[in-house]
This record gives structure tokens, C-alpha cells and sequence, in this order.
């Protein structure tokens, strides 16, 4: 039995710590098993939020940690965990962790993989015997997705205090039923509240849903941060008419203006570096072909590393709007539909995945995350971090959402070695 | 009893002629009696064409036809038409007319002027007993508007030779009924055909459904032909991706293409004096703020009075849609969707419209129709003209629809002149 210690023996450069790996068919086998609870005839899944499918996930896992010998807890909200004790029962624990609810027909890895990648670290763990100076647990976050229930990332919300339970409880979904009214209905929710103890580090592995990683040829991604996003809504309204009977001047047309905005969005990323701007949604009003709309509204999703730059784009972009209303003579409004700050991440833990990985001898790059994840709520509260694993196409939230099984095993061999040089105290 | 003869002495300046008025109250009492024929609550109204509103919308102007002592006639789709005897019976008619049938929730002048105003005519030929050399008709389209059943102008299109019978009775509407279906079910279609019969003359009065002649203040305007028109369908297709965790390049984006579509067509407009471009429709798919989109559909409304440089613009526009597509990495396709040349009015018809607005002291302009109307079908077959009055800023197909009663009256006064100046024979 190896034992981590309070003199700060580095574990990750102890011959036996450096050979251990977790066990990649087990893992591979939990994926599948957990991919067919809510699975779609043709690949992928549909887990959403507080259904009988995402109650049905959350026992799986549930299940597997009790044949650990580890006792699932789960608090107000839903959210499941649990924590393997340490050699010092005063340190905080490495809490490893994602969430196992999915988009409308999603992809199997988009979460799912960072809870059971967690819950094959600690049976890895338990196998070999190794005790760890801090204690390393799991957690399964509760609406990661926000698809059927409003905001997404609920359940770090939650835990991090920005959020508390009795206006979770009341939350109204699409359907119209309440989480209060689905977790009495499920029996899903607890007693038993993580919210208020201190973690040590959360780490969460995840696919990159993005191309950087396969367009490099790289298994891994070392996160370093999370974009800074915002979300503008853009209302234009001039006058409807004849498409044949109204000169062009005088008229107010809403749609030139909104044709300047998505050319002046993109020209923008040309100029700030790191910057994504994206018109995703546009919607004419009459949208007929021979009537001058009256109304165009249009969204712009931004996004950048960096809050200063986030927020200059942001406000360029704003004043872009009423300078096109003002040049076409329409009235304008921006709505802020939604805002989640840039987050860097915490040096520790990206040094601690970084070296992780080389130990592993995995060819690797620092990225930024493009999307959002659990892991940046928690960048509030505790050190956090991420490691990415490669995704095929880049494509997520779609039953066409692929990982090469040797990026998935690499990953969770990068998040066993990181949560390993994270627990080891000193 | 006062003859128009064959010696071509010019009726117009003869005092008695030039002192004939339509009866204007009895106009405007027509107007509002047919616009209560699916009539709306809050004012406008709806006559879908080969409805039972617009059945009995055309009962409406046939049994005024048979007050006069006139006999209605109707074609094998329903165009509905009365000749009032010239003097000399070798002459073909002056026919007056436009189309009783509505958009939904349209105006009560849009189409019901041209035909009353032809009624009144009529009226006060046979009231004053006036005898012209030719012989004066009116002529009641069917299915002007295309709302229901595509394509517009149909009546006239058939009238011409454009379009036959059997083809025309096949044609199945947004409702899935065909217009053979309706015809038979509301008794519409009847076996006298005017389409063989040689036309001297063709004169529609109808509302300007543009700000023109309201901006110029302006009542009445002598139209000299109708903007050519094209209609481009647009359909632009890239991939889809996450917006946050898609780098800018690489990207595919159709939405980014549309956008210059949209200014480029804008500033065509600039370069080519005449040229009208409107974009009305633009559909994102999947229209999802943090989603690029992956298809973008929009149409490009061309209008030009002059052939050679709508086909030159459309042409320039087609090139700009590939141009767009190479620069943003998507794929193009471009479908024409309508087409109807442009059209110069006869100079004999404008002249006499000219003549006979002159005559009354109107002020007046010449202009072109930005709207089609079953005029520029009829131009292929004969002679034919327009008047257009004033319309209330600019809108029509809209219960908001409308024209000054003085203006109404006035411009049934310039058709009466038009139409004896050319009926007079000579």
C-alpha cells in the first residue's frame, strides 16, 4: 500500500503512482451501459433534467458507488456525490465530477463521461488500496444542459450559493411542471448538503465539443479558462410596404440594418483576436417576399478569454447597432439575454493536469473552453480546472457526438493522474 | 342625343362631352356596399378569389350590369364581363375593368375601384344615352391577387391565351381545394368567352399602393407601363457548428453570406437609377442564438421599369450570390421564383389618359406601376392603359387602405374621359 504524506513527497514521480491507470474497457462498459438509459434507437440519448431517464442515470451511478463500499449522498437539489475518505480527515476534498442529464437528443460522452471517468478514479483507487492525503470524491451535477429547466449549470449554481433551493424548487420547465414538483415526483432530492463544506480542487473531465484539439492532431486538451460570453438580442423595427410601390428612398428597412450588423459582427473577430461573434438567429417580420419588413430581430452570441475584451467588443458592438438604425433610419434595442464572466482557471490545477499528462507521455495543448461547463460555476469557490478530450468534427449535442475509445481512456488517465498530484497534500 | 361619329371628331372637346361627370356619391355608395361583402369587423375586407365571398362580390357588380339593362357575361373561369353596344358594331370595345377578389384583410379599393368606376361608366353612358363609336365593356377579373390560388392575374392570363381552361381548373389552392372544385361548387364558371374577341382598348383605375403621388400631392397619376419584376430565391447552405467552441476560421457560415446579399442588393440600388431590390424573407436554420447556422434562405425582390437593366441587376445579383458563397466557404443556389417582364404602356391610352385628366383641371404626373396588375397582362393583347389615385401613405393590402373620396371621384371622371376619347372611333 502506498501512502500519500504531509511531507509532500511528490506521488506523481513515485514509480508506482506514474503506473497507475485506470481500467479503460470497465470505463468504456460504464459509458455504454449509461448511454442506453434514455439511449435513442439510432445512437445518442435523451436524459433531460429531472425526468424518470436522469433519475434512472443518476441511480447507475449511484448504484456503482455504493458497490464501492462509498456511500452516495445527494442534497436539496438533486445533486449526487460522494467522497472517499484521505489519510487527514481535516483537508478538504479533490472533488472530480461533470453531470449525466443531456440535451434532447444528445450525444453519450457530453457530461457522462466526467462522472463516470470520476467514479473509475475512485475504483481505481479502492482496487489498489492507495490512500490519498486529501479525501477525492465525486459529484453528478443536477441541469447541466438548461434545456428543459432555465439556467443551465444549475446544480453548481447551487452549490457555489448563487442559488438557493427554494427558488430552484419553484423553476417552471417547458413542460410546464415545476423542479420542486419533478423531484417529489422522482423522489430525487436529499438531505445531505456539500455546499457548505470547503473543496480542495474540482476537476472535470469533458469532451472539447470543438475542433482545436483534432485539427492538431492532439488527444488532449489542458483547459486553462473559460470564454467569457454574451448573449445580445437586437430588436429593429421601420416600416412595412410595397416592395414594388416604395422608392428606395425614404424607405426603413430593418433588414439592411440588420445585414450591416452580422457583417459588422464578423469583421469584428477580424480585429480582436481570440473574439467569436456569431448571428445565429434572425427572424423577419412580415417575412414576405414582395413587403419591406417592419421588424428584423436578430441575436449575437460573443464570446472571448478575456472579460476586458469581451466587454469592449460587447459595447462596440452596441454601439454598432444604433449607428446602423441611425444610417437606416430604424429604431433600435439590445436586450442582454445572457452574461457568464470569463474564468481562468485555477494555476494549480492546470499544472497539476499539465503534468499529468505529460507523466502520461500524451501530446497535449493549453486551450480555452468554448462552451460552458460546470466546472467554471465552481472556479468561484474552490480551484478548478478541465481536461478535454479530443472530439470527432467537433460536434456535440447530436447523437453524431464521437470520441476515439484511446482519447477516452487517455483522459481519464489524465484526470487519475492530476487527481492524484491534487490529493496529495503538503 | 349626342353620337360619337366615324369622322373622328374629337368627342373630347365637344362641351357636352367634356361636361359628362361619373355620379360620385353613387360611386362611393358602391364602394361601401361591396366592401361590406366580406367585410371586417374593425373595416377592410376579405374576398379570397373563388370563394363564396368573391362569388358574391361578382353577383354584386352582375346584378348592376343587368339594372342597366346590360347583360353579364361569363367565361369558363369566371371572368365576368358586359359590352354596352357601340354605333358601329364592326368596332371591338373599350373594355374598362380591374378584379373584385381580395388578399386577406385587404382594402375595399384595391381592385372594387377599377371595377365600380368601370360600372359607374357604364351608368352614365346609358343614363345620358350617349351613343360611342365603339363599343364601352367592363371587365371584372378573377383571381387578381394569387393569395389563394397561384398564379395572380390569372384571369387576365387567360383572357390573353396565357393560360387555358383545363390547366387553370387543375390548380389546387392553399387550402387544397382545386379552382375547378370551387367553381363547380359555387356555380362561377359560365361558356361566353371574350378571349377570342379582338379588344380596342384596355383601361384599369386603381389605387397607386405607393407614396408617390401622396408625397408630390399629387391625385391622380397617368401610369406609362409597370416595372419588370424577378424574384430571386436564395438558398445559401454551410454546416453548423457550437458558437462558443468553433474558432472563426475555418467556419461555414450562410448567415454571414446573407448579410452581404443584403447590402449588396441595398447598394445596387444606388448605382442603378431605377432599380428596386428588397429582401423580405430570411429564414436561419436551425435559428438558435449559439448555433451557426447551417442553411440560410432569403429572397431578392428586383423591380426595374427599364428590361435590359432588371435582366442586367438580376444578372449582377446572381453573380454576387456565388462571389458571397466562395468568400464564406458555402454553397449557393439561386432560383427564380417569378418573373414578369417589364411593360410601356400604349401611347394612344396614356395619351387619351393625358387628354382627359388635362381636361378636368387635375394635377397630375406620369409614373410608373410598381405593383403588377392585370393592365400589363392585357398590354400583350391590346392596347392598354392605367390611372392610379392618390393612396394614403402609400399602404394597400391592408384594411388601413385609402384614398381621398375626391380623389375616388376624380379618378373615375379621368376614366370616363379616357375611355370616350377612346371610344370615339376615327
Amino acid at each position: 500500500m502506498v501512502h500519500t504524506t504531509e511531507t509532500g513527497r511528490s506521488c506523481a514521480h513515485n514509480p508506482y503512482f506514474l503506473s497507475m491507470r485506470i481500467n479503460g474497457s470497465r470505463l468504456l462498459q460504464n459509458l455504454e451501459a449509461l448511454g442506453r438509459i434514455g439511449g435513442l434507437p439510432g445512437g445518442g440519448v435523451t436524459r433531460l433534467a429531472f425526468s424518470a431517464e436522469d433519475r434512472a442515470g443518476r441511480d447507475f451511478v449511484a448504484e456503482r458507488i455504493r458497490a464501492l463500499g462509498l456511500t452516495p449522498r445527494v442534497d436539496a437539489i438533486g445533486n449526487l456525490w460522494t467522497v472517499r475518505s484521505g489519510v487527514r480527515s481535516d483537508l478538504p476534498p479533490v472533488m472530480l465530477g461533470s453531470h449525466t442529464d443531456s440535451v434532447a437528443e444528445g450525444g453519450v460522452l457530453d457530461g457522462a463521461l466526467g462522472v463516470l471517468a470520476a467514479l473509475e478514479v475512485l475504483t481505481v483507487l479502492s482496487e489498489s488500496g492507495v490512500e490519498t492525503a486529501h479525501p477525492v470524491g465525486l459529484i453528478s451535477f443536477v441541469n447541466e444542459e438548461g434545456v428543459r429547466f432555465m439556467p443551465d449549470m444549475l446544480g453548481s449554481l447551487y452549490l457555489t450559493g448563487s442559488l438557493e433551493a427554494g427558488a430552484i424548487l419553484g423553476i417552471s420547465g417547458t413542460d410546464g411542471r415545476s423542479i420542486g414538483e419533478e423531484l417529489a415526483r422522482l423522489d430525487m432530492a436529499g438531505s445531505q448538503e456539500l455546499r457548505n463544506q470547503p473543496i480542495h480542487a474540482f476537476l472535470e473531465l469533458h469532451i472539447e465539443q470543438g475542433p482545436v484539439l483534432e485539427r492538431e492532431q492532439l488527444p488532449i486538451g489542458v483547459v486553462t479558462g473559460v470564454q467569457g460570453l454574451r448573449w445580445l438580442e437586437v430588436t429593429l423595427r421601420g416600416k412595412a410596404n410595397h416592395a414594388g410601390t416604395t422608392p428606395m428612398a425614404g424607405r426603413r428597412d430593418p433588414g439592411v440594418a440588420a445585414g450591416t450588423l452580422v457583417l459588422a459582427a464578423r469583421r469584428l473577430t477580424e480585429d480582436v483576436d481570440g473574439l467569436r461573434a456569431t448571428v445565429g438567429r434572425m427572424v423577419f417580420h412580415p417575412n414576405l417576399v414582395n413587403v419591406i419588413p417592419h421588424e428584423v430581430v436578430l441575436t449575437i452570441d460573443l464570446r472571448h478569454p478575456d472579460q476586458v475584451q469581451l466587454d469592449a467588443a460587447s459595447e462596440w458592438i452596441r454601439r454598432r447597432v444604433f449607428d446602423a438604425a441611425a444610417q437606416f433610419e430604424v429604431e433600435a434595442r439590445v436586450r442582454e439575454t445572457a452574461s457568464a464572466p470569463a474564468v481562468a482557471f485555477d494555476g494549480t490545477v492546470v499544472e497539476a493536469v499539465t503534468q499529468a499528462v505529460q507523466d502520461l507521455g500524451i501530446p497535449a495543448r493549453r486551450l480555452i473552453s468554448g462552451a460552458g461547463h460546470d466546472a467554471q460555476i465552481m472556479a468561484a469557490h474552490c480551484a478548478s480546472g478541465m481536461v478535454f478530450i479530443r472530439s470527432r468534427d467537433g460536434i456535440s449535442h447530436n447523437p453524431l457526438e464521437f470520441s476515439d475509445p484511446e482519447d477516452i481512456v487517455a483522459g481519464a488517465n489524465a484526470l487519475l493522474g492530476a487527481a492524484l498530484l491534487l490529493a496529495r497534500g503538503g
